[in-house]
């Protein structure tokens, strides 16, 4: 284990941490509420143990696998750590559990909130509360790739680590300028949204937040009940439009950008995720007619929880509790899907739950032709027996994780669907639950223990599972002879 | 497809089921209900049909291991909808959908109800059902080869596709001395238990009936709140450890009868049964402990429900509903482990659980050393890649088949536990769920289309999946040419 590379690289994010919290701090001053103090410390703090901890260049640049997966971890669990401070210094989360599950359900874009009031909040503290949505969903180790010089063969290794899917886009072979056109793309779709939902009529700095929430599929919103408060099917419109389309594979963006629009629109995993989104719409709009006035607004409301669910965003128009139970399966089954590979949204992914079922269609198939020759085939291409233990691999420890955790958290004692969706909203970051963790209700009830665990369970699920595994491994830690 | 061989091996099982069906007939003289005309007109039914079909010898005798599956799971279908025959016709079932609902029930070992009140049922009628549960818990085709002459080689496949497991154990080579041995130690233990529970102070004909409740790992019994009837903590033990014992692979017994009882006590998936036990009984009694008056009633009720669900027979004691929450996710990840392969029981199985959580860990070793060579070992021996798969690719399939029938299940808008347990609770063969379909509940308020796809549901666990995927393959029923 190279500790002066980790320490350098954790140190460098911590600088960087330090000077995205300037932004926050403007916003206060502009509104008057002048936060100096709960601001300015932490990025004092930030900057300084940065500095110290990279000032000094190690000899030894190399990076291996695992330490890449073990940065990524420590980097995000360190960066929550402080984040998390601004919410605590400024009183207006006053437990600092509570700022820490609150941070790292923004890095993580989980949008899962302990507050059960965020109308009387401070607009800088809500700025940052949503700027950690925008910072995690394209994730900080791609930001710094994409800011700082000196990158070497070692970054593929960070990026992989910390980039949601199967599989990196080989874009383009270099890391830095794979990052800053992810960075580009990801900039010029949120600056869009803003425009959109301010000429709707949303004022600029709501405009903003929630385009903060969109763009990373987190979720936190600034008014008690989310986006229902502005009640404007233009607005639901433009949300539920952007989510899907952060839901997307950013390489897909690419694609279209450099001409190669047929590309994209070809690929297989895209066409799973439209098809999956047009049948559950449709189930939905039909299900929960009787409950509206026209299918233009059971429609609406469809689309928009279909979409914000399977990307994983959690924004709320509607309080889907107390839509039929049919429509909360096919939620339910939506959240243990969620979104593209390479997007900003978390789950399991469309292409791995696609791979999944091709993979369960061939053993049947085996069974019935036992001679024959069956491939399993994604995006074209087939698809090697490695790939298909490490997606069927993934998927036992997914299901094993989230088994395990329902246990510890049912500790708790309270009922199995509140629990076990807590669990699954988190692993998934997808936000809310149901019952107890439902769209109109928080998690703030849950005891600190508690919070750790759903905590752990978000960082885990952004960062796929591997990541935050490694940091248990005893071995992991010995120091490289 | 041979359809000539099928029509053969089906209807000698008719013919089969046919005498079967006298048992209980006698049992209802002996008691003075004289139903003669619901039991005799099924056999003489199940005899002249089945004499049909066998009638004519077939010139082609092979089959290929899809026919197998093709045959178990036909065989399975149509001894329900003739077993359910004396439930309808004597009118203690007055619907025909819920006698042949109770029938799959009892076939399959699951003990799922849809009687609201069992006491008032005929001695004859009760047998029947329980009969039902011994019968299917061996297979009614391995009964077949155990009984029948004139056995070929493509036995083999028959048996396969009805043991319940990961590899039918290759006792010995020959497949009708097998088959003979297994039921050899099925009735010697059932007699065992008939004679202890009578020791105990049960009558003869309750004896009888529970003896084969516990034996096919079902779980019907013929007073409305189950074996709490008795209040006996004498009856509870001997039930509990008769559970126990009918859930562990039936190899494991031929060794010791062999004289290679180390070699049965080596056993890996053992072990890790006897673990799972005895850790999920000692949380339950601590957790349990505040809602009884001593540590003996808590282990008392804790170890009986343990044994009834991770067996999946099904009985109860307790309504486990009222335990705390922690209990009740003990108890339903036991609900999705199951007992052990080569048992009567159903459930996923020890084994694959355990090889699952191989495979997993392993996936965590290759990615934290990823030239490190990794290999699961199983029972003292290499798993190989194919090995790996097939686990793998069942437990796909096992949970794509538990979300889908969910979703279709929630139809009926019932709470998402209540359905969600009714499914968990059909495909691994337990009986009880949560909620309305809890331990004190029953089955009966489904819609007809519910209980046929709760029906399906069934037969799916107890067959393991493929055989009653292959009937929707439309190309498994092409002449062969």
């Amino acid at each position: 284990m190279n500790y002066r590379m980790i320490g350098l690289i954790i140190g460098k994010l911590m600088k960087i941490e330090g000077l995205l919290l300037v932004l926050p701090l403007l916003v206060s001053v502009y509104y008057g509420e002048n936060q100096w103090l709960p601001f300015l410390l932490p990025i004092l703090l930030l900057l300084s143990v940065g500095t110290l901890l990279s000032f000094k260049r190690p000899k030894d640049s190399t990076l291996y696998a695992r330490e890449g997966f073990v940065i990524v971890a420590l980097s995000w669990i360190v960066l929550s750590i402080f984040g998390a401070l601004p919410f605590y210094l400024s009183g207006e989360i006053p437990r600092y559990i509570d700022a820490f599950f609150e941070t790292v359900s923004g890095f993580t874009t989980t949008g899962a909130s302990i507050l059960p009031e965020v109308e009387t909040m401070s607009h800088g503290m809500l700025f940052w509360r949503s700027f950690t949505h925008w910072i995690g969903g394209m994730g900080i180790l791609v930001f710094a790739l994409a800011v700082l010089p000196n990158t070497n063969g070692s970054d593929m290794h960070l990026m992989r680590a910390e980039v949601p899917g199967p599989s990196v886009g080989k874009l383009v072979s270099r890391v830095r300028l794979t990052a800053r056109i992810l960075y580009g793309i990801y900039i010029a779709m949120t600056l869009l949204e803003v425009v959109l939902l301010a000429l709707g009529g949303m004022p600029l700095f709501d405009s903003v937040v929630h385009s903060f929430g969109t763009a990373g599929t987190g979720g936190f919103g600034i008014k008690n009940n989310s986006i229902a408060y502005y009640n404007s099917a233009y607005i639901d419109g433009v949300i539920s439009v952007f989510m899907l389309l952060f839901g997307i594979n950013f390489n897909l963006f690419y694609f279209i950008l450099t001409g190669h629009a047929l590309r994209a629109l070809r690929s297989e995993e895209l066409k799973w995720y439209g098809v999956i989104v047009a049948v559950a719409v449709s189930l939905i709009t039909l299900n929960i007619l009787p409950q509206y006035d026209s299918v233009f607004t059971s429609f609406r409301y469809a689309l928009f929880q279909v979409a914000s669910i399977i990307t994983t965003t959690g924004y709320a128009t509607a309080d889907f509790a107390v839509w039929p139970v049919f429509s909360q399966c096919i939620l339910l089954l939506l959240m243990l899907i969620g979104a593209c590979a390479g997007s900003t949204g978390g789950g399991f992914k469309v292409a791995r739950a696609v791979m999944l079922t091709k993979i369960a269609r061939n053993e049947v198939q085996k069974v019935h032709q036992p001679r024959s020759v069956n491939v399993v085939r994604f995006e074209g291409e087939r698809v090697s027996n490695e790939a298909i233990k490490a997606v069927m691999g993934y998927f036992v420890i997914y299901v094993l994780l989230m088994l395990s955790t329902t246990l510890l958290l049912s500790f708790e004692e309270y009922s199995f669907l509140t629990t076990f969706s807590a669990v699954a909203a988190t692993i998934n970051n997808i936000g809310p639950g149901f019952e107890l963790v439902g769209p109109m209700a928080n998690y703030g009830h849950f005891s600190d223990l508690g919070k750790l665990l759903l905590s752990f369970n978000m960082l885990t699920g952004r960062l796929e599972i591997m990541p935050m595994l490694m940091l248990f491994i005893p071995s992991v830690w010995k120091r490289k002879k």
